[in-house]
């Protein structure tokens, strides 16, 4: 308890005033988006807004987990090690882009297939060391993941072995990291909900540490419904401490933002997005938790599919999906507000889901 | 939680259809709203605006009541009757005021000191009510409210006895309706803090509900840590009916709004929040999860207050707080989100006491 407030108050801090200094940083170095040319074209006014804000918000969250260890003077544990270092890698690639789009003052950064290279990359060592690493926690072996296909829990006839379960990872990891760079594309859109997506990653780690199987506050009654995973209260600090960040950073990044998360601050998110839900085994949940990033990934898809297939005809005026709803007309703001509806409903429809499960088993 | 899920369900859908329709019903009678004229100057293109919105959130959350009930087959409860009827009394009050404004084409309606005496008769008459009907429940006699003041649980040395506790409940009621009053003032910045807190109020009563005492779920290690309550699951409907309901009105009232709460709403809204803090006990909890109903509340205080004793001075620009920031040059969107966030820590602050209080018995 005290170390979710301490990471979460630290995580918001660092935000909510290093913000402030590294736009004035960018600002002065005129380091400025490039914002994509066939956008719409009422984008093109954000020109010359700083981005790479995802720097702070990585350094907040990092901060927020070192200082709340040092207040708990306890170590790190391999989950929460796993997840930053996924977080890490994932900002790092995305850093490398956003500093080539700068550099070279160009909207395109890394080639498409170089980011997905790097994305598997990293998706592929993150889910390899996860599967390694075992401990006895309360009686049972468990790794940080698992080598079954997640629900709520471990699906028992979903175990797939190593192999499928490494490509069932990355496949999330390279998903969700490209879904949230895809919503990326209104001001605060994905910060807002995001923040809301990781809000529930720390009830859902709370929920599995109290819950936790064979743990002291397991009862014969909630015998059947306990969670086998590994470290839920280290992973419950990271995913409260994201979200306090994402909140402080929402502070410059509403309308009219004063700087972007750039696909540092995106593809970190959507990786970690796709980390909590491994290493909670919660794989296929986040499907509803993260339903916004799914949505905005699929109606890409649906774009591009439907245009191939049809040999030409659009099945949206444009893709990602918060753009179509720009071209009818509505403002920037009622779309990023209506999404954040969309992504609530959902994160309580995955946390009702989860409850739900524990208590009537479904 | 079959009971919760329709509940929100219904309350959801009524509110995202039905306002549609209710705002084409008002604009086709050009039933607009009239802005203050000492509002900001930009407020004035809002002129026009259907108002009134709290009836189809009224109508929602009793039909999301009724529906869950018919569902669960079972019959309504007195905490959850009152708290009903004490939103559906200061809606009426907020009708009154709204319709006067309406029927009379003027910014003002009810005088002052009128509205007050009608919040404060509702507000007694619901507080003596929720200290009749007491019942056992799991061996406790238990009444809707308490005569004690209560932070987390009713405070034992604050068992200040029936008239000194209906005062207080009527000063929640006055304070928190005047509060949201306040606080609807831009577009969406009510409805959206408003649907955080009834969610974590959501929260606390399926919390309690579960640790209830005396009830199937206390084991000797929670024993301690017991909430003597009334009704905590049908309250918890409720709180996550009129959130929903919230939700689905905010994709109308979110910026450009298409239609406002009207006194309506913001009354009853306003009395439903202090109604769940007297009905959960947690009277002096509802200080920190509806924060910015306060802080709002406590800006135009502080700035009357400073004008008279400085005999002319102001001490913000512009009160409610909101419009100070708007006069500051903030767009209108960015102090909403801001004041979301402001909204949203709280409420999380809030949640985080309640449970940190359970845990650790601080």
């Amino acid at each position: 308890m005290v170390g979710i407030i301490s990471a979460a108050v630290v995580a918001l801090l660092v935000t909510l005033i290093g913000t402030r200094f590294w736009i004035r940083f960018l600002e002065r170095r005129a380091y400025g988006q490039f914002i994509r040319s066939d956008g719409p074209t009422e984008h093109h006014v954000k020109r010359g807004t700083p981005t790479m804000g995802g720097v702070v918000l990585i350094i907040a969250v990092v901060a927020g987990y070192a200082v709340s260890h040092l207040v708990m003077w306890s170590l790190p544990s391999i989950s929460g090690v796993l997840l930053l270092g996924l977080l890490l890698a994932l900002g790092l690639v995305g850093f490398t882009d956003d500093w080539i789009k700068i550099s070279r003052s160009r909207s395109r950064g890394l080639g498409s297939w170089a980011k997905l290279a790097l994305q598997i990359g990293v998706g592929v060592i993150f889910a390899v060391l996860a599967l390694l690493f075992p401990a006895y926690r309360y009686g049972n072996m468990v790794t940080p993941a698992s080598t079954a296909i997640s629900l709520l829990r471990d699906i028992p006839w979903l175990t797939v072995g190593p192999v499928v379960a490494v490509i069932f990872m990355v496949l999330l990891i390279t998903g969700f990291s490209n879904g949230t760079n895809l919503t990326d594309g209104l001001d605060g859109l994905l910060t807002g909900s995001a923040a809301m997506v990781f809000l529930a990653y720390g009830v859902v780690n709370v929920w599995q540490g109290n819950q936790i199987c064979g743990g002291p506050r397991i009862t014969p009654d909630t015998e059947a419904m306990c969670y086998v995973v590994r470290n839920p209260g280290d992973l419950a600090i990271i995913a409260v401490a994201i979200a306090a960040a994402l909140f402080g950073f929402l502070w410059w990044n509403a309308r009219p933002a004063k700087i972007f998360l750039g696909d540092t601050g995106s593809l970190a998110i959507g990786g970690a997005v796709a980390g909590m839900a491994i290493l909670t085994r919660t794989e296929l949940l986040v499907l509803v938790i993260g339903f916004i990033f799914v949505l905005e990934a699929f109606s890409v898809i649906a774009q591009v599919g439907f245009f191939k297939l049809t040999k030409g005809r659009r099945l949206l005026k444009m893709a990602p999906l918060h753009h179509h709803f720009e071209m009818l007309g509505w403002q920037e703001v009622t779309v990023v507000i209506r999404f954040w509806i969309i992504a609530g409903l959902s994160v309580i429809a995955g946390i009702g889901l989860f409850y739900a499960e524990w208590v009537v088993g479904l």
